[in-house]
C-alpha cells in the first residue's frame, strides 16, 4: 500500500451528482441557475449572526477538524444499502464532494437547487437554506471499520487499526448511537445550515445509505483556535482549555494527522481518526453534588477554570502541589490529572466535542451530556485516555451509551474526490 | 371573578428563592456576590453571536410573545408532584419569578450562583452560562388546564375555555409531547442560555414539579416584528409571512392579548392563550413531491415567497384570481388559503414556531419537523384555523404528534410573582 495515485480509476472532475444520486433527488439534474447566497444579508442581519465565514471544503486535510470550532453541530452515521455496491459507495463519495462542496460556499445541492429546475420534477435541494450564506459550514465525511470488509473489496485497504474500540470500565453502549459504514460531521455556525447539509447529503444517499443514527449539538466544549474563549460543558466547568490548537503547528503533525510514515494504507496518509462518544450525563446527581467536591471531581476551580494547584485557565497544572496537610491539590483521580498528557505518557488529542440536549427521560430528567468528538492520529491515543480514565471521579455522574470510529480521509482536490484514492 | 388584587395574599417582594426552593437547589441560600455576566464580551467574541440584547422579565405582559422571535427554543412542560400543596405551587412561581428574571439580566439564579456560595454546599446555579449574556432571554410561564382541577383549589378560577383541545382530524398525538399543568417557553439567541433556564428552573422545582416533556427548536419558523426577514421551515418554504407583528397594536389588542370585557377571571386580564403542537413533517416524501405541487399545496412560490396569484412576497393574496384555463391560481385546499384569516373570519394567530429535528427513526430518516407555537386571544381562535386545516393538502406531508394549550398569565411586576393573582 502506498500514496501513489497514478493507477487509480479516474475519477474525472464531475459537472454534477451522478445520475444514481439525482434519481436519489428523484430530481432531473438540468442545468439551471445557481441560487441560494442571495439573500443572506436580509436574514443574517435579522438573526443576529455574522453568518459571512466560509471555509473551502477542498485541501491537504478536510475541514472540520483544525477550523476553529463552530457553535452547532449535526452529526450522522450511515450504513451502507444491502444492495449497494462497489461502484454506489464510489459514486456516492464523488456525489457526496459534488454537493458537499458546494454548501460549504453557501450554495445549494446542485446547480438547478431548490427553485431552479423544471417545474414537473422534485427540487434537487429541499431549501430551508435557500437565504442563508455558508455560516462557516465544514462537512467533514469518514469510514467505519465495517466499510472494510468483504462488500466492497476494500478489505485490504483497511488500516490496521481501524477497528472497532474495545471495551472500556463503564460503557454503556447502544447501538443507536453507536458504529456505522460512514459517517458525517457537519459543523456550522448557524444550526439550520449544519441541519440542511445532513438533509441533503442523507437525501443524495438514497438507495446507496442510509442514516443509521445521528445528534445535533448546540454548544462548543472545546476551542481549537487560541482567538477562541472557552465555553463551559453541561457541568458547568470550562472544557478543553488543554486542547490541541490549530495555530501548535508541531502538534498538530504530530498528534492529528496520519504521517506517511505510519503503518497505514496510502490513501489514508493526511487523513485522522475519529472518535465519537455519546457521554450522558447524569446532571441531577451533579448538581446535588457540593462545589467542593465538584472541583475536585475535574480537577479546577469552576469559576476562573484555573487548575487546583493555582494560578489562571492557562497555567500549567502542577500535579506534585500538595496542601498544608500534605495533600495533594490535583486529587489523584481527578478528571484533569487523568486525562492530562502527562499522565498518560505525552498523548493529546484535538477534541471538538458538543453539549447535547435530547428531550428528557420517563422521570423528567433531562437526557443531556457531551458528544464528545476527538481526532486523533491513531485510536490508540484516545484508547490510552480512555483507560486512564476508568478510575476518574467524573465516572459517577456520566454514562458513555454511544461511541464510533471512523477514518478521515485527506480533503478533496481538484478533480478528485473524497475517497477517490480507496479505489485505486 | 374580577380583577380586583386588593386582598390577595400577600406576595411580597423576595429577597431569593422560597425555603423549600433552596431545598430544591440543596443549597444554603447564604449572602453571596452575583456573578455571571463577567467574561461575557470574550465569549461573545469568539462564538460570533451578538448577545448583547435582554428584554425584562416583568411588565404588562409575559415577554416572549411579542418580542421579537430569538432564533432558539427550550420549551418544557411540567406536572405538579403528587404531593405538592396549594402553597408549594404559589411559593413554585415566586420561586421561578425571582430565578427568571435574574436569569434574562444575563445573571444566574441568585446571588450566590455558581461559585459564590460555600463550598460544602452544591451551587445554585449549574454554571454552563456563568460567562454567557443575557443573549435575548426570555422566560414565559403558563398553566395547563389540569391546574385547575381540585388539588390546588384552583377550579373556580380556571377560564372557561382553558380545556383540552378538541381531537382534530387525523391527530395522532403521543402523551410525551402533550398536556402538562405547567409550561415554559425559553427563547434565547444562544441555544446554551436557553437550556440553563430551563434546567435552573426545573431544578428549582425539584420536589414540586417536574418535567413531563419538553422539546428543543433550533432556528424560528415566524417573525413576530416588520424588522424580522421571514424564515424557511424545514418543507424550505418561507413562513409566517402574513404573521402578527409587535408593530400591529391593534391587532395585537384584538387576537392576543385577553381583555377585560372576555369571560375570563380577572388574574387571566393581560394574558393570552398558548397553543403547542409538535407537527412532524415526512420530509422524504416531500421532498421527492415535484417543485409545481409543492408550490400549490403552500399557495406560494418556493423562491420568494410570493402567493401564487402573482406579487411579492408582502402582496395580498388574491384568492379568486383564476389563471388561463380559468382554474384558481390559489388552489382551495391549499395551506396558504386554508389558514389566512379572510377564509376564518378574520381570525389570526400570533405564530412564534421552531424547526426541531430529535435525531432520526429507525428507517434512517430524520425525526423533524414543526414546533408549532402560537398565542392567541382565545383558543377558539387556533381551533377555527385547525378545522378549517382538515382539508389542507399539506396533510399529506404531516402528523401532528404533540399538543398543549396553557393560560398564559399577565406579566409579573414589582412585589407581585407571576400568576399572584391566582391566589387571591
Amino acid at each position: 500500500m502506498n500514496n501513489d495515485i497514478e493507477n487509480e480509476e479516474p475519477a474525472a472532475p464531475r459537472p454534477g451528482i451522478s445520475r444514481r444520486g439525482l434519481l436519489g433527488l428523484l430530481g432531473t439534474g438540468a442545468a439551471g441557475i445557481a441560487v441560494g447566497a442571495g439573500a443572506a444579508a436580509a436574514v443574517a442581519a435579522s438573526t443576529g449572526v455574522p453568518t459571512t465565514r466560509s471555509y473551502p471544503f477542498s485541501g491537504e486535510h478536510q475541514a472540520g477538524i483544525t477550523t476553529p470550532a463552530q457553535d452547532r453541530l449535526h452529526f450522522a452515521a450511515f450504513d451502507m444499502a444491502a444492495s449497494a455496491t462497489r461502484d454506489d459507495l464510489r459514486e456516492l463519495l464523488a456525489d457526496w464532494t459534488y454537493a458537499a462542496e458546494r454548501m460549504t460556499r453557501g450554495l445549494e445541492v446542485s446547480e438547478t437547487g431548490a427553485v431552479g429546475g423544471p417545474p414537473l420534477a422534485p427540487p434537487d435541494d429541499t431549501g430551508e437554506a435557500l437565504d442563508l450564506p455558508a455560516s462557516g459550514l465544514t462537512i467533514t465525511v469518514g469510514f467505519g471499520p465495517s466499510l472494510f470488509d468483504d462488500r466492497f473489496g476494500l478489505a485490504d485497504r483497511r488500516p490496521a487499526e481501524l477497528e472497532p474500540l474495545p471495551r472500556f470500565a463503564g460503557d454503556a453502549l447502544v447501538a443507536t448511537a453507536s458504529g456505522g459504514d460512514l459517517c458525517i460531521q457537519a459543523c456550522a455556525d448557524d444550526p439550520q445550515v449544519a441541519v440542511h447539509a445532513i438533509r441533503n447529503l442523507s437525501r443524495i444517499a438514497f438507495g446507496r445509505a442510509t442514516i443509521r443514527w445521528s445528534q445535533l449539538g448546540f454548544g462548543r466544549t472545546s476551542s481549537t483556535s487560541t482567538a477562541q474563549a472557552t465555553p463551559r460543558n453541561l457541568f458547568g466547568f470550562k472544557d478543553g482549555t488543554a486542547n490541541i490548537k490549530a495555530e501548535e503547528r508541531q502538534a498538530v503533525e504530530d498528534h492529528v494527522w496520519v504521517q506517511a510514515d505510519d503503518d497505514v494504507p496510502g490513501w489514508f496518509v493526511g487523513g485522522s481518526y475519529l472518535v465519537t462518544r455519546t457521554i450522558r450525563m447524569i446532571i441531577e446527581t451533579w448538581d446535588r453534588t457540593r462545589l467542593e467536591e465538584q472541583e475536585r471531581v475535574i480537577g479546577r476551580d469552576k469559576g476562573a477554570g484555573a487548575p487546583l494547584s493555582g494560578g489562571t485557565e492557562f497555567s500549567p497544572i502542577d500535579f506534585s502541589a500538595v496542601g498544608a496537610a500534605g495533600q495533594k491539590l490535583v486529587d489523584d483521580d481527578s478528571h484533569v490529572r487523568l486525562a492530562h498528557a502527562a499522565q498518560n505518557g505525552g498523548v493529546q488529542l484535538l477534541r471538538r466535542g458538543y453539549n447535547y440536549v435530547n428531550g428528557n427521560d420517563a422521570l423528567g430528567r433531562l437526557d443531556a451530556g457531551l458528544f464528545f468528538i476527538s481526532y486523533q492520529r491513531s485510536p490508540q491515543q484516545f484508547v490510552t485516555v480512555q483507560q486512564s480514565l476508568a478510575r476518574d471521579a467524573l465516572n459517577e455522574y456520566i454514562k458513555h451509551v454511544g461511541s464510533g470510529l471512523f477514518a478521515i480521509p485527506p480533503g478533496a482536490t481538484e478533480g478528485r474526490p473524497l475517497g477517490a484514492a480507496l479505489f485505486a
